[in-house]
């Protein structure tokens, strides 16, 4: 099985309580593929620069990540990212955002990635969004991300791209802006009209809760890590391994979408144990097996009938 | 089994997004023992004014909460609170607290609350935490909730008083303060040097997470609820729920524990689904029951060999 992603790749610069780092390889992008490559065949889709170099390549292609659709842009500079998480490591300030060879991105797939059987449209302008999807007609299944600044400015055109997808993966308080409804079932179920028939709240430190077209409900809490270092792609992370575990499946029932939070839960958890892909680059599978093992031991609680009074 | 609760019986003016209540019955202790009484009996302490009437007394009656410990002190006004939720139900406003009677409030406690086996402290001033503490030595657990309030102008009283007890639940913003630790797991284990062995975090519409002395942790997410009507109370709500259920049982192992988490969990999903006690006070058995079973369904999935790439 084959994900095409489309999304941002960047040099980020960041700094966190636990340390900092003045230009490491970051975006949505990368940290889908670098999470989604554990399930499938990754196909990797945005612009970089010329300051895109063999080492950055080499870490995307970690785990036989497809890079034949990264554009280099001549003469361009690699979108820049430049923040700072706070004491909790829950709230961030945007120091600096250079959108550089993004400003002119127009995205134009090869026929393999186009081919992909499923797609992700990792956070970037919704009408780019909308150009992939059309782009990748034989996808049988496709989920996408957003973020405020996209519902503030092209609200309407957010909408026309969530109206072509599977699944709608959101942070939670974005999902309630999206649809102006605090009570995250009535903001899925919001989402739903518009067309998606999956809509997954990310609630990073509180883990991530995902409402079906059937009804159905799950949620999972993050799984306990005792040092974030930071935070940047956890969600990014946390849709690799939603959408890739997705990916290679032969159905998409409510067991294998459980599951695929799981997943999801498991990689984000370890994306932010170190600074940007650090630590995902070097994860084995076997790392993921057990996270997601673990993440069902604490999470069960085993049913006992109780006499109450009445 | 006998659970003796001390804290807050109140007057509740609230307005939320869906309406308001001038003057209805509410407070900590009322609201834990409206749930706790399902699973044992609850022998509620604390003062009321001349205010405070049959028709108040009947609703904390209800499932056969004794108040003769509820001290009513002669021309003395009900502690009463007024606040206010906004769109999202997560932030609130108080506009007017007024202790009254619970100003000079000295709890003496009946023999027979004093020899109760289980006993919860509301969050109330922790020096008259403590006092009641003092005056239960026959209890086998002990339980104890605050507030950043005491956090902020009574912190060193409030750490001699968890020193003595089994277990804090806090609000996880709380329990952060009280710590100086943004870490969960480091939070609670900072709490647990002082003394307790389990550690609940409360994490309002996100549920619940559980650390103890042995290293187990456990989460749940809230229960789902289509409309959140009024979210006052509902951690005492829950409190209630957990700590009730853990006094109907003969042994506290993680296993118990953790369905008192679902229990907890259950009580504040329906504490919030009506004003104040309103929904809590009919609350029957079969739906308690019910919706612990569901919750055992919404955060199950079962774990599945997988095939990952290295």
């Amino acid at each position: 099985m084959t994900v095409t992603v489309v999304g941002s790749i960047a040099f980020d610069r960041v700094k966190t309580p636990f340390g900092e780092r003045e230009r490491m390889l970051g975006g949505a992008a990368t940290h889908f593929a670098l999470a989604a490559s554990f399930f499938a065949d990754v196909r990797a889709v945005g612009p970089v620069g010329d300051d895109f170099g063999d080492a950055e390549y080499e870490i995307l292609r970690t785990r036989g990540t497809n890079t034949d659709d990264v554009e280099h842009v001549e003469g361009g500079k690699t979108f820049f990212w430049h923040g700072e998480y706070h004491f909790d490591l829950n709230t961030r300030t945007t120091h600096d955002t250079q959108l550089n060879v993004f400003e002119t991105f127009e995205p134009k797939l090869s026929q393999a990635s186009r081919d992909a059987d499923v797609l992700f449209l990792a956070n970037i302008q919704p009408d780019v969004q909308r150009q992939v999807r059309e782009q990748c007609e034989r996808a049988r299944f496709v989920a996408m991300d957003s973020m405020n600044l996209w519902i503030d400015i092209a609200r309407d055109s957010l909408v026309r791209t969530i109206e072509t997808v599977d699944a709608l993966l959101l942070n939670d308080a974005e999902l309630k802006q999206l649809t102006g409804e605090p009570n995250l079932l009535n903001a899925a179920r919001a989402v739903m009209e518009m067309g998606p028939r999956i809509v997954v709240a990310k609630q990073g430190e509180y883990g991530a809760a995902m409402v079906t077209r059937d009804g159905s409900f799950f949620a999972l809490p993050a799984f306990p890590v005792e040092t974030v270092v930071d935070p940047t792609g956890a969600g990014d992370s946390f849709a690799g391994g939603f959408v890739g575990y997705l990916a290679a499946q032969d159905q998409l029932d409510d067991a294998h979408l459980r599951r695929a939070m799981a997943y999801g839960t498991a990689l984000a958890s370890y994306n932010v144990e170190e600074f940007g892909t650090e630590r995902v680059q070097r994860l084995t599978a076997d790392e993921v097996t057990a996270r997601v093992a673990d993440l069902a031991r604490i999470t069960h609680f085993e049913d006992a009938p109780i006499q109450l009074r009445v």
